[in-house]
């Protein structure tokens, strides 16, 4: 069996890490044995770049499991879990190349090996197998893909929009058990884990200050306050800030709260949000962290440029000794820090995301005859379903609707 | 001037009311300012039917700063308070034809009434008078107007896609600014204000149980669980249910539900949520309320039907004894608890509703000669000025984008 | 039967109420079984002055259950609920002697009146009836007594130094179950519920300050947070202070509060602690609400000095416009908001105290042989008791220690 | 200068842990600079056995500071930071004897050191100094000593009642600015990171069952409801059950909450609250953790006695496979998970047992005339400053008392 891994004598660590995700994935597990009584995939190659972690891990299993052939290579250089990789070659016979440090030209090359096995769904994180595939592998047949993130989407709505996309591509990442759990949830957690393990500060009693009152800004600012903080809410949107507002947070703006903040969390998508010019507010001993998807969000450029002294005082946190003699923390140099000073996303979490991608995959398969060259929202019906087994993973059963309310509800149809 | 009241020496006290509402009115009290300053209505006429509460007043009062004559009509027979009319027409110079107790025939003779002065623009709340309008005054030449309810829009969007929609319409009730705060936060509160006047019954400790997670829903449920109750979900969508779980909620159909609530609110938009068989499971001395529009939610004719005897203990709870010998107690009668038991929404509420009536109002004056027939959502500039105006009115700054940020946000549309 | 109340044709309504109070209170109903199957006041005479409300009502007829012959007048000239006091007298023969808008020499007749039974017990709210039986009744040869409020104990502890103390009494007002529940669930809430009632404004978004953390502000301030309010908290003692910051909340002087706050709240039974000067520094529209037991909070008197005009804007909502143009808003004149503009507890936190009132002459009737001249606090077990007994009416099961649990907690007892 | 530490070349580092903790130290650095400017210490010599962590060097910093000389061992043969240690004897000029991984000889050795130098005041944490030097130096001349953890407190009130106690102790355990920041918000908030850092699961959606509800379980119940779980409470004590319950929680018996829990914490001070019965009743994939001091809380023997297979499954976390084939997971081996898992409490928190520490020390200098042979509470004073400058450090300012208030309040001592 084909496959580049650094080293199978892991694979039984590896499988511990995978039953310990899989047994916080009631949703994944539930579709496997869905798919796998059908067979749904059998005779199917299923090529995915997916960054090689236990969660993934059960992702693949479980199109394994339905009896698809499954390639998998790794979607950033540095995610590859080694002893997950090696249970999954070992113990499931999955063909993976990738390992954890491989160098750029791994990268690729490893992406142009899954592709050598002609297959007839591919699933990406980020964009860059879509890419490759439109680039040098325009001959393959195949049925469709999915897409993990945002980026990707993007990317493959460009090509949509120029009329050259070659097959349908479910867009994962719009699903709503997909980014309103990701995010929200997922991240609100996630990020006051790594700002703890980064900085072992007392949330309670500090002020902090959440920059972007999005879905993730949410999260943070709602588990900041169950933690016993005073939260001040950035926002540029009015409608978002009368929301904090009536949510009982305070808003105001970065140039006033910058002043009085402890601890800065952005959450934007936005850039320099987080200015040179606001860090001079600071109070001394002021922690910054970023938990947006890109490291833009606190111009740690310009931070650099004034710095008189940086040093590091415990791992992923960096003082900052300024001009005007005061210090500040900055996190994980700015990038996520809920995955750089964390474990990103529990589990529970990639359940949904995952749930939805083999479900999209399984609608690929199914309707690859009739569905168009273009790129696709999960389906409602797959989005509600995911939630539905979750729900009953959890042990949760949900009210149904009589025929007479059906009924009713379809002649009113007026939003409470 | 023409005008009908009950008693214009109730003009005093009605004035006292419609400060105390402007108080906490910022929002419109800034756009009567700017729209005064430039007599934007100067020479319309506006014939407007709405609920003839202070901060109606505070509307119309708007309107006719502005330079506006207005001619109000009461949106329901029994809404009408008196002692606002008798202000807004002896200290405001405004038509009002409306009392509290007007008969059916009074209220379509007054509706009748405001339409005689050849409006430029009508505001409706509800529908009748759009209705009548394109029964009986197809000649007016109306360069449009406004609905704040959903019923309304439902109806007016009927008229629109059957081809006939004299006039283009505004649909207040879809603004961002009117819909998740009318809901969440002035629902959310004022349906616990009425079970509190209906009851007086001690929230901290109570099982309650709120049937429907949209906007009302959680605004409830979170009201109660910083109350001390413990809260339950009911709920139909899974996607919802996974929410409310995910908000530390416990989900569960009501068949479960029913036998462990000490309290129920509804608020679905549904028929029957609670049923006979529902009210049979429940424990002695349960409490039935309903917060969604409708009196439908709870089947309170076939607990009418089954009780063996029915006595009213408070006003607004009525006691229900059960062929098994428990009791319940229905509050309101199974209508909207907040409106029947309390005092319906806040000012501060109705303000955001209401300046998106006034630049509604002024968005068709100015807008007439370009915009179709056809019903139209609140323009976004719309929503977020109301937004921004509130806050601003609240003491509230937000942050605002820089030009480079502005341009990077351009490139990248993913949502935080 | 010998009684003075105001017109028993009202018997019919009071017994709704009283019902309706007895379906709240589980613990007592449930100690009245225990007390009546044991017939545990037979032949004993009990003379109480306590409020006439349904709670109480709910209170004397568990005594009478149990068997004793109950004489009663009302502790305040306004809290008598004439058709309770007729459904008292009429249902249940119980001699009442009050009635609302009773005059001063009234009320002190009917302490009289109750007196000449020669009781056994005496159960007193206030400490006049204890004051009047150790200057006119010192023959009377009693038991015990019981004293509901804090201002009682005071005055009895004073005898009980100067060694002029004529009987046992056991003091309520300390028991756990009472002070606890009381203060942070029982007015947490109602205080919420008066200024609703009183003014009808939204919570969220407002600033609101609360004055005093001890148990009544920290109920209060946990439940505006959790109807979306940003809130501040006052306080002298920088232990509590540090409380209040640690459970999130804002914290600073009432000279910088003043200037912030939207609606300020006092709960501290301190004098002024919101003076002339304070007000002065306040925002237009700030509306002032006391929850100390006393209306000495809020410089009442030094408002009405300054204000250049008083008006009554709602029931108990005052306008006071001040010299700077500013117009603030004080609730029911100062005086404890719950109580005046709502109805004072609910039923089930009278439950607590009044089921310590039961057991508490439980104790003083198996006891009075043995038990000195002295005051009392509730014993544990009886504290214990009514926790108990009221988890045992919600439905709610705790846990029991094992005989190995008690062993080891007994060598360490340390507390977590 | 005499000395024992593992690497004086860490001492670079460990001077950086010292500066981060005292970023986060702002009262004890208040402290500091008083007891410096007066040389409050000068000529005196304090031994001090204590964990040799980051915030007890800014404890002894401070000391030194004051004028003392300091000779310090550690508390336990693990705790000591050997880079801190360094820092302290390179930078400090502090008599460190201690170093991570010492023996039990060289621990007893350590202390035997560090009373050579006829110390006038020790500090001790668990009591084994103050037992050796009842045991062997009896002719030590000591101003007295303090004591930080219960445990000790227990010895030392023995030896009191005894009459053998040969100097007067403080117990900095009982200050209620230790135990209840120590208690509530620090372990409230570091049970919780121990349980992510083990586990990385969603809390959001779990049901979390907290095993006593004194001041750690409050602290563990509020933070997991704030991070979005359903919190079940189970206590022996109905008092505390019933504010459970008002707070919101459920409330139940372990036999009942071991069926539904995800995840359970205890934190009761008692044995074996988690039995094997209970363990067998669980849902698959149960995980349990200890949060209280001592590691019987969990009956940790009963469930490897009963394992079919036991395995570890990340860092912390073990598996144990039972007989009924269900697999739950053990954390920390039933250790407190704070400090096990995590890095225990954070230097916010220890900021104020160490301040209490400090002007302990003041206090027995400043009154060992007159002070007697006894175990003595923190004077309410040194408490209420060690608050007070707390809230200065954290830039806060609280409310002062007028004169007229002060009086006020000396007549009517009542609680609120």
């Amino acid at each position: 069996m084909e496959y580049n891994v650094k080293d199978l004598s892991l694979a039984d660590q590896g499988k511990k890490q995978i039953e310990w995700a899989e047994m916080h994935m009631p949703a994944l597990i539930s579709i496997r044995q869905q798919l796998s009584s059908s067979q749904a995939f059998k005779g199917i190659r299923i090529s995915a770049v997916l960054h090689v972690t236990k969660e993934t891990a059960a992702l693949v299993r479980t199109l394994k499991a339905a009896g698809a052939d499954i390639y998998l290579a790794g979607s950033n250089p540095l995610s590859t879990q080694d002893d997950v990789a090696a249970a999954l070659v070992k113990y499931d016979g999955i063909h993976v190349f990738a390992w954890k440090g491989e160098s750029e030209t791994d990268y690729y090359n490893n992406m142009n090996e899954i592709l050598k096995y002609e297959p007839n769904v591919v699933m990406d994180d980020g964009g860059d197998l879509h890419a490759l595939i439109h680039e040098k592998y325009r001959n393959i047949k195949l049925f469709g893909g999915t897409e993990e993130t945002t980026t990707g989407v993007i990317r493959l709505k460009a090509m949509e929009e120029q009329g050259v996309l070659l097959y349908p591509v479910i867009a994962v990442n719009n699903a709503f058990t997909k980014y309103l759990f990701d995010n929200r949830v997922g991240t609100g957690q996630s990020a006051i884990d790594g700002i703890l393990r980064a900085t072992n500060i007392l949330i309670a009693g500090k002020v902090a200050v959440v920059v972007g009152y999005g879905w993730v800004g949410r999260g943070i600012a709602s588990r900041l306050r169950g933690m016993g903080a005073r939260v001040i809410v950035v926002e540029v949107s009015p409608l978002r800030a009368l929301e904090a507002l009536m949510d009982g947070f305070d808003v105001m703006p970065m140039k006033d709260a910058a002043k009085i903040g402890d601890l800065f969390v952005t959450a934007t998508g936005n850039i320099n949000v987080i200015s040179k010019d606001h860090i001079l507010l600071m109070k001394n001993g002021a922690i910054l962290a970023n938990a947006g998807h890109f490291n833009v969000e606190i111009d740690v450029k310009g931070l650099k440029e004034i710095a008189k002294n940086i040093r590091t005082i415990r791992p992923y946190t960096e003082e900052y000794e300024l001009p005007n003699g005061n210090k500040v923390y900055l996190l994980a140099d700015g990038r996520l820090v809920n995955l750089a000073a964390a474990e990103g996303h529990p589990s529970e979490v990639m359940d949904l995301s995952f749930s939805n991608q083999a479900l999209s995959v399984d609608y690929i398969v199914k309707n690859h005859l009739s569905i168009e060259k273009r790129v696709y929202n999960v389906p409602l019906d797959i989005d509600e379903q995911v939630a539905f087994l979750k729900l009953k993973g959890m042990g949760i059963e949900i009210e149904t609707m009589t025929e007479e309310q059906k009924e009713y509800i379809k002649q009113w149809k007026y939003g409470t």
